[in-house]
């Protein structure tokens, strides 16, 4: 087996009567350069470009092997026509798999369709023995219990018979299905690059996240919470239908320069100081803030959430605090200024006395290198599978590429979120290297318009084969104009968008289901009060929260299976700027989700839908249902333009599920 | 220098510290696996996405050299905005080009931007001594004509002054503009892998081709003409305007089962045979058929038609007629039946019996291909540079691939045109492979909407950078339904199309001229009596003859250097479906051909054109005059809206030359 290498000079002396050509292989990142991505119990679809000189017959197979594994396993390909081919594999294990095209000149398939077109008896005399020659090769290299059956096969064809009679027998279909188990690989070529596929946890594919300050979960105002003070919480998330729970830095917070309330310079005595200000005098990225508790609890934590089927998500942000013990220890790993002190970080006229960045382009780069997947490392061993890694952009693309290879491949159930808000080749490039989960630039995109584009880009553009959004209407750091001046509708539409476009979705709460909604200062995206800088307390039992509604498209989200993956995503035409409709669909298209919602906050807005009934499987003459699954409601609609109307005052969103009409045998109708 | 390779796992043995990242190179084949298409005196704009972690500076460079040399040349590349960059360098000779881009993170351009931010005096002051420190080691690279003058700038940034005044001193263009000059490189990378362009001749680029059977040449009908008959042919060919004569094989042609007139099985005694059944005891590939002369009048055909400034191209068609002494010589060449005899060429139940094809799966597939490739040596060194390669596509394309890049090493100025009708991606691999021309589905594209289609596919496609078109309205062996029955309005129509549509178009001749348009029989695109199976006597002195509008065409062609490529094609609304209308510009627009041709032979048609003014470089508002090359008329058009009229009874096609109203100083209008 040679691979499909460049077959200019070096060819000569290796082998060049390989005839074969494979190209076009897909799916692929940058021709091989990066690993695409799926999860567990998906397949992989492969196509190629295949073809050779001249008028012969060839065969494709799809190679792939866990590449921990050597060998192969193997799948014919199917022509689809215009010298194209397909095949798909199923991923079932978790880790890394490799696949590739294996194609090769047939002469024996050749030989059989053109004895089917040979009329002259003396041309069939002649192929019939050359066809012998092929079986008998064939039986040469098959296994015993066929390799007799083949060569009496080839006797016949041999034989005294009249060569009509002998062109029947050698066409027959069960003994070519045999002899063709036996193909002469000789000549094959296998394309290179191999290329492969990461297999994720089921999570990496369908998850709704809840971020939440455990400093602020103190049942007494103005206390600072602790982790054990986290276990009402822990329910709460899990009662709203969430499957992770992700907590800002736990890590003692610096005292050197610590910032105070809303990021001002003068913190008071009693400023708690950023979380991302990481490390102390008390310990750096491995170990608990004293004042959330002890690593022992922490670890309760993590039982605790456990036991409410909740996943913890850490947030590793790589920097340090002026006081964290890495900057005594390890001074090689910050740059220094002329005067000898470190260097903060700084965009200037900007100054943040408080953090210091790593020198990436230390001398000691190996170390530094190792010490950070280290960090990673120690929360792993606490049980830690999901990281939300803070600003990786900051950081080099090599370092992230190396530690999550090296991490993965230690534990392949990881699921990195790349927490970079910034240009789109960066944030694509942190996709490619491995980042499972990506944040999205949906907070922003607001209209109809920029929905529309940016869904339909991020699910059927070229990215999705690595780039897996995560969409958040909040974070710690964002609150976007929408959400500052929409009020509830606002909260509720946006939930609805980023739970219903995207399988996977976070909130940072109680923020979130509280609808704080008030800037810093006007024009900014940043919380007044920011949890970042200080205590917050948190009423969670009001009477206005959102917390039912969450409930209730959480429990929509984990029923309906259409919901779980975002490739099906389909929009459909509206006749209305402020009103979007798109649609959502299980493989093989037997849960069929549709969602409506009205983007404006303030008015009630209807328009006629347009659905693409031939996509969505739906019999255009025929009555279906659509279940309302936010209410409960059921309408019936018929053909694909049908009305709807929504209040912002009342909920500004339909999740729809169709259900088709089903005829039983005893003449009874209902709806799937 | 660091390749931009694979930086996971090895990276950390390699240079972790190199932050840049360069993707999306291009142009580029299938990921640098091909090369693209230039010819001498173009250039390649290259562009990649450049980026680095964080907000450092970076810097980009475009690096190209001569595959033949080792030191690199290389131009800043400038920035397009969202990460990416570009820049082009100029191929001035023949032969193959290396390219790639070379990118770093440039601390001193840091230093420089941040420096202009920066407001507080300590901060300046800091500053400056770091950016003492980074020009002194500017210096330490720097020639010694810079090292000086830097030093003394990087004292007076440690110097006395105010911070603010150093800070002016510091941010000084031409101080700065010297020590970029010296960049440190030593955390560099270099795009994997090395990209390569082929650099053609400039007939490769722009070409009209005529081909002709010399047998067909005699002065005296019924008899085998002989190269010294072509001399006459020559002198006309070129008085028509072409640059290149192309013949079909000239090698002995072999007896055994030669066929007769119409490709019947019957020859009879006085048949000629097929030029393509190649080899006889009078010699093979690198013999010259006796009834066309001997080699020295082959010679002295060469040196007649380049006194006519004509290139000869030679038609190449590996396959052996049954008495092709490789035969007896090399049966091991050649596939053998059963009963020992040669495989003929054969696709059931069509049978081939004079025409033996190679067995490129023979053991001795090196021998062979070295004896294929001293053909074409054997004719480059009479001075062919040019062959139209017959079928290339029923030989491995690895054998191609392995003697274009030979040949071509030896020879940079060759051209190949591959002859090749088939399915899509197998002409676009020969394309790939070497080829430097390609036929195309031209003579079946016919309406509107076909040759729009195609040729924006041609001409914008990604193809473009390696599939050369070379369009042909008839071959020896195409004779178009649309020919056939559309008379001289046909003829004139693809011949315009052909020549205008395409920098490199050819026709065969005498039978195109003189307007041949007899199939074999109805349903059939061969020609009745095809010259390749018997001579023909051609009266190329016929008065309908459009030998005048070819040589009208041609010198068209040959003036206007935006006919001279391809990439600027665009084609304009006209509103009537028989009616297409397309521009080409030269570079920089200063000259703009307009075609219209009216597509319905039998009726006269008329349209309004509507022109992308804008495109053309036209002042909307200013009239602007039209010149129609064919005819010499002169019309004065204003606007993007204009009234075309084609009447097929005179001319189908007008090929207008715009021209732009210049005003003198002394108030003289004149058109440019």
């Amino acid at each position: 087996m040679s691979v499909a290498a460049r077959s200019g000079g070096d060819a000569v002396s290796i082998e060049g009567r390989a005839r074969i050509v494979i190209e076009g292989v897909t799916p692929e990142v940058d021709g091989g350069r990066f690993p695409i991505k799926r999860v567990v119990g998906q397949s992989v679809t492969v196509e190629a470009d295949v073809f050779t000189d001249g008028h012969d017959a060839i065969r494709a197979e799809l190679s792939w092997r866990r590449d921990t594994e050597k060998e192969w396993q193997r799948i014919a390909m199917k022509p689809l026509g215009n010298d194209r081919f397909r095949a798909a594999f199923p991923v079932d294990e978790l880790g890394r798999c490799v696949y590739a095209v294996e194609a090769w000149v047939d002469h024996l398939l050749s030989w059989r369709l053109e004895l089917a077109r040979r009329v002259e008896a003396e041309d069939i005399a002649s192929a019939l023995l050359q066809g012998a020659v092929l079986i008998e090769e064939a039986a040469a290299r098959a296994a015993a219990s066929d390799a007799e059956m083949l060569r009496a096969w080839a006797a016949q064809l041999r034989g005294t018979q009249p060569p009509t009679a002998r062109q029947r027998i050698a066409l027959d279909e069960e003994h070519y299905a045999a002899a063709a188990r036996y193909p002469d690989r000789s000549l094959a070529l296998r394309s290179a690059p191999e290329l492969q596929v990461v297999v994720d946890p089921p999570l990496a594919g369908f998850s709704a996240w809840y971020e939440f300050f455990p400093r602020s979960c103190s049942p007494e105002p103005g206390k600072h919470g602790t982790l054990r003070d986290c276990e009402a919480r822990l329910r709460y998330a899990a009662q709203m239908g969430f499957d992770i729970v992700s907590l800002p830095p736990i890590h003692p917070i610096g005292t050197i320069k610590r910032k105070g309330p809303n990021n001002t310079l003068d913190p008071g005595p009693d400023a708690t100081g950023s979380p991302w200000a990481i490390g102390s005098a008390q310990g750096g990225h491995t170990a608990v803030h004293p004042q959330l508790g002890t690593l022992e609890d922490f670890r309760n934590f993590v039982r605790t959430a456990r036991t409410h089927k909740l996943e913890v998500a850490l947030d590793i942000a790589f920097q340090s605090a002026p006081d964290h013990p890495f900057v005594q220890a390890h001074p090689e790993w910050f740059r220094h200024r002329p005067d000898g002190s470190v260097q903060y970080a700084e965009n200037p006229p900007k100054k943040y006395q408080d953090i210091y960045p790593f020198d990436f382009e230390s001398a000691a780069w190996r170390e530094l290198w190792q010490a950070l997947a280290d960090v990673f490392r120690f929360w792993i061993a606490e049980g830690i599978t999901i990281f939300r890694v803070d600003n990786p952009h900051t950081k080099p693309f090599a370092f992230w590429e190396w530690a999550i290879g090296e991490l993965k491949g230690e534990h392949p159930e990881l699921i990195f979120l790349a927490e970079a808000f910034t240009r789109p080749k960066v944030m694509h490039r942190l996709a490619k290297l491995g980042f499972t989960h990506s944040y999205t630039y949906f907070a922003w995109r607001n209209t109809k318009y920029e929905l529309t584009q940016y869904f339909t880009e991020l699910m059927q553009g070229e990215g999705r084969e690595y780039f897996r959004p995560n969409c958040w209407p909040n974070t710690p750091d964002i609150l976007t104009e929408y959400l500052q001046f929409g009020g509830r509708p606002a909260f509720l539409a946006r939930l609805v968008l980023a739970a219903t476009l995207s399988a996977n979705y976070g909130i940072y709460g109680p923020a979130y289901e509280l609808m704080e909604h008030e800037p810093r200062e006007p024009g900014s995206e940043e919380y007044l009060h920011s949890e970042k800088y200080e205590l917050r307390h948190w009423d969670v039992e009001r009477a206005d929260s959102l917390r039912a509604f969450i409930s209730r498209l959480n429990a929509i989200r984990r029923d309906n299976v259409a919901l779980h993956s975002d490739w099906s995503l389909r929009f459909h035409n509206i006749g209305n700027e402020q009103m979007i409709c798109y649609s959502k669909s299980s493989d093989g298209g037997t849960d069929v989700i549709l969602t409506v919602v009205n983007l404006d906050p303030y008015h009630a807005q209807s328009g006629w839908v347009e659905l693409d009934l031939e996509a969505l499987g739906v019999d255009a003459q025929a009555p279906y249902q659509v279940h309302e699954l936010l209410s409960g409601a059921r309408y019936l609609w018929h053909g694909a333009r049908n009305f709807v109307q929504l209040d912002p005052s009342h909920v500004p969103a339909h999740v729809f599920r169709l259900r088709r009409r089903v005829r039983t045998e005893r003449d009874f109708d209902y709806f799937l």
